[in-house]
C-alpha cells in the first residue's frame, strides 16, 4: 500500500508518524478547555467534538465524542468504525471538497496536551515475547529451565493495575517497597534500586465478550479496536521478593504509560505478519485463522536529565509468540468477561540479538553488563532518565507511528509517609 | 453494645441479620422498576433512592442515591458516611416522630431482587490466612515448605478481574481450561474437574488514594466503606497448570460472587480484635495503631440439586493474620492509586481445625479425604451444587449479619464455541 495524500501538507511526509492512511485516536485539549476527542494528521489534530457539534460529522444517533475518552465511540462497533475512517478519508483527502468546513477544526499538535485516549477498564500484561522469557528465564533459573513448562501452551498474562495507567509525558515517581537482598534474612522497606523499564504493544479491547461465553481467536481479532505503545514500569527488586506465589503485584503498580495515540487495527491491517513458527502445537481453541501479528519496528531511547538521547534498543512486535488476539481468545476461556476499554499489554518484546532487548534488566543481563548512554553507563534507571518509546509500521513511502511514549524518573520520595507529621 | 430498637418489629429479631445496628448498604429492585440503593432493616429494605425524592433524606447538595450504586455516596466521605447512620438511626428507632413519613418506603426483601451495591473499579485477592496458606502450601510443598518465604512479611496478594463479579444468586458455570496431569506430556483442553470455592471477607475501598502517595494503616482504615462476604470461585486444575511464574488469571476469572449487603464499617465497629500474635515482626510500615481485624462468625454450606444443605466448614474472620487496613495500607507502598468502588478480598479463611477450612481443596484434603454432604460425598463441587456463605458478628442480644452469599454451578457448556457451527 501507498500513501494517500491529504491537503494537510504536513501530513504527506514520508516520515512523519500521521499521514492519512494512519488517523490515530487520541484525547487532547488547548488552553483551559476541557479535554476532547480528536485524530492526528500531520502535525495537526483534527477536533472530532467539535466537528461532531458543527454536524460535519455524525457517527452515531446520541454525540459519541461529548466526551473525554472514545468508550463511547468504540462500543458503537466495527462497522461504525469503518464509517469513521471513510469519512474522515473523505474529508482530509487531497483535493476533497470539503477542505474550507473542515479546516477550521485543525489544532495544531504543539501547544495541545495530550490525555489518556480511553477510560482503562481493566488491564491485562501478558509475557508474549519468547525472547524475553528466555533471557528473564535464564537469568533467573539458568538456561536449562529458562522457559517455563507452560510457557509454549498458554499466552500467560496476570491482572495489572489500571488505575495506574498515565499517558505519556507524565512523570513517575521511583517507588518504595519491601526488598531482599539474597543474603540477607530478613526484608528492608526502601526505595526501589532496581527500577526498569518494559517495551510493550498494548491492544485496546473495543467490544465486549459474554460473561461465560470464551471468544474464538477470529471473534478476539474483531473486538481489537487498535493499539498504543506500552511501558510497564517494572521495580525488578520488589518483585524478586514478592512474586512468589501470586505473582507480580506492587512491582507493577508504580504506573504504566501508554501512547497518547490508538493506532487503529484498520490503519495496522497492511502490516500484519504471522507469529513465528511454533515450536510445540497450539490446542485448537488458540489456532490463528490468518497473519494477526504486525510488523512494527520499535524503539527505546534513554536521556539523562539535561543529557542527550541514546537509543538503547531496537525491536519488533512481530517478534511475539502470541498475537494480541491470541491473548485475548484465552483470556476468556474460563468466561471471564471482556469489557470495552479493556488494555492488553504484550509484554517486553524482545528480540534474538543483545541490541533488541526490550528492558534494561536484559540490556544490561541483570547489571553484570552495564551498556553505554549519553555521559555514562546503565544498568537500571537512574532519577532523572527519561525513557521514550517509539514505534512504526512502514509502508511504501509512509509511515504509520504511535508517536511518543515517554516518561522521567523521579527521585523516591524521602519519606513516602512523611505529610503525617507536617 | 447491646440492640437499638426499631419501630421494624422485624429488625428487633435477636437471632435477624439486619436490626437497627446494622443498616447494611445495597442495591434492589421490585418489578420492572430500576434498581435503587437501599439499607436493609428486618425483613425490609428502605428505599433510599425514593427517601432522597421525596425530601426526607439529603446526604450531599446533589443526590447521589438516584444511581444504582453507592458510589457517588461513598466518595463523599466518612463525614457523609457517620451523617447517614446517624440520620437513618433517628427515621428507624423506636418510638421516632418520623414512622409515618418512613413507613411507606419500605419495601419486602421478599420479591425484592437484590443487585451488586458498587460498581467494582478493581479487584484484588489477598492470601492472607495464615491456616489456608500452610494448608495449600502443606499439600503441594510439603509441610517444611508450607509458608512462602515472603508470607509472614507481606500481605501477599495478586490482583483479580473485576468484570467477573456477581452479586449472591448468580449461577456459575464450570469453566473450560487448559488442564494438565502431573503424568501428561501435554495439555488439553477440557472442562475444570476441580472446581472449588473460597470462603473470603471483602472490603470495599469507599475513598481514593494519590497516585505516588503511599497511605498509612491508620488512612487504609478509614478509607474502608464496609465489607462483603465473599466467594472467589477457583479451578484448582486450571490454576495448577498456569499459576508459574505470573500468578493465577484464568483459574480465578470465571467469577466471584459478593453479599448483596455492605456491612459498614461503623456496624462493625464494636466487634474489633487484633489481629493473631505476629510470628516475625512486621516492616512499621504495616503496624497496626489499634484491632483492625474483626471477631465475625464464617459458615460454608453445600446443597446438592434437590438436596439438603449440609454445613461444611465454620470459621472466624479474626483468624486473617492481616487485616483489610493492612492489605490496603501495602497496597498503596508502590504508589498505586486507589479508587472508589475497589474490592478487595482477603484469601480463604481458614482456620487451625479440620472443620475451619474455607475452601473443598482444604475440607478434602486436595481429593485424599471426601467429606460428607446430603445423600454423599464431595471432594470438589459437582454440578448442580449451591455453595451459600453466611457471616454475622454476635453482640448483646442481637447480631449483625451479611445475608447469604449464595451461587449455584451449572454444568459446562458442551462445547464452548459452538455458537460459531449454528
Amino acid at each position: 500500500m501507498t500513501m494517500i495524500r491529504s491537503w494537510v501538507e504536513s501530513a504527506n511526509d514520508p516520515a512523519g508518524d500521521f499521514p492519512l492512511n494512519n488517523l490515530p485516536c487520541g484525547v487532547f485539549s488547548t488552553g483551559d478547555e476541557e479535554p476532547r476527542c480528536g485524530v492526528a494528521i500531520g502535525d495537526y489534530i483534527l477536533d472530532l467534538t467539535a466537528l461532531e457539534e458543527a454536524g460535519i460529522l455524525r457517527a452515531a444517533d446520541l454525540p459519541v465524542f461529548d466526551v473525554p475518552f472514545w468508550n463511547d465511540f468504540m462500543e458503537l462497533g466495527p462497522v461504525a468504525w469503518d464509517e469513521l475512517r471513510g469519512a474522515l478519508m473523505d474529508l482530509l483527502a487531497e483535493g476533497s471538497p470539503h477542505r474550507e468546513t473542515v479546516e477550521p477544526h485543525l489544532v495544531p499538535q504543539a501547544g495541545a496536551t495530550l490525555h489518556l485516549p480511553v477510560l482503562i477498564s481493566e488491564y491485562t500484561d501478558f509475557y508474549a515475547s519468547q525472547h524475553h522469557a528466555m533471557n528473564v528465564g535464564t537469568m533467573l533459573r539458568g538456561a536449562e529451565n529458562a522457559l517455563p513448562p507452560n510457557w509454549l501452551s498458554i499466552p500467560i498474562g496476570y491482572n495489572g493495575r489500571a488505575s495506574s495507567v498515565v499517558p505519556s509525558g507524565t512523570d513517575v515517581r521511583r517507588p518504595w517497597g519491601q526488598l531482599k537482598a539474597p543474603d540477607a534474612e530478613l526484608p528492608t522497606f526502601a526505595p526501589s534500586r532496581r527500577f526498569d523499564i518494559e517495551l510493550e504493544l498494548g491492544a485496546i479491547v473495543g467490544q465486549p465478550s459474554g460473561h461465560g461465553q470464551p471468544v474464538t481467536v477470529a471473534e478476539a481479532d474483531a473486538m481489537i479496536f487498535g493499539f498504543v505503545l506500552l511501558n510497564d514500569w517494572s521495580a525488578r527488586d520488589i518483585q524478586g521478593w514478592e512474586y512468589q506465589p501470586l505473582g507480580p503485584f506492587q512491582a507493577k503498580a508504580t504506573a504504566t504509560t501508554i501512547s497518547p495515540w490508538i493506532v487503529t487495527r484498520a490503519a495496522l491491517a497492511p502490516f500484519r505478519v504471522p507469529t513465528p513458527p511454533r515450536q510445540r502445537p497450539l490446542l485448537p481453541y488458540l489456532a490463528e485463522p490468518g497473519p494477526m501479528n504486525y510488523d512494527i519496528a520499535l524503539s527505546v531511547s534513554l536521556a539523562p536529565e539535561g543529557g542527550a538521547e541514546t537509543v538503547i534498543a531496537r525491536t519488533n512486535a512481530r517478534e511475539l509468540y502470541y498475537s494480541a488476539a491470541q491473548q485475548l481468545a484465552h483470556h476468556t476461556t474460563s468466561g471471564c468477561p471482556m469489557n470495552v476499554g479493556d488494555l492488553l499489554g504484550s509484554g517486553t518484546i524482545s528480540g534474538p540479538t543483545k541490541e533488541s532487548r526490550g528492558s534494561l534488566m536484559e540490556l544490561s543481563w541483570n547489571a553484570k553488563e552495564p551498556f553505554p548512554v549519553a555521559g555514562g553507563t546503565r544498568s537500571f534507571i537512574e532519577d532523572g532518565d527519561r525513557l521514550t518509546l517509539r514505534g512504526h509500521a512502514q509502508g511504501d513511502g509512509y509511515r504509520v507511528g504511535f508517536g511518543a511514549c515517554a516518561g522521567r524518573l523521579l527521585p523516591a520520595l524521602d519519606d513516602p509517609y512523611a505529610r503525617k507529621d507536617g
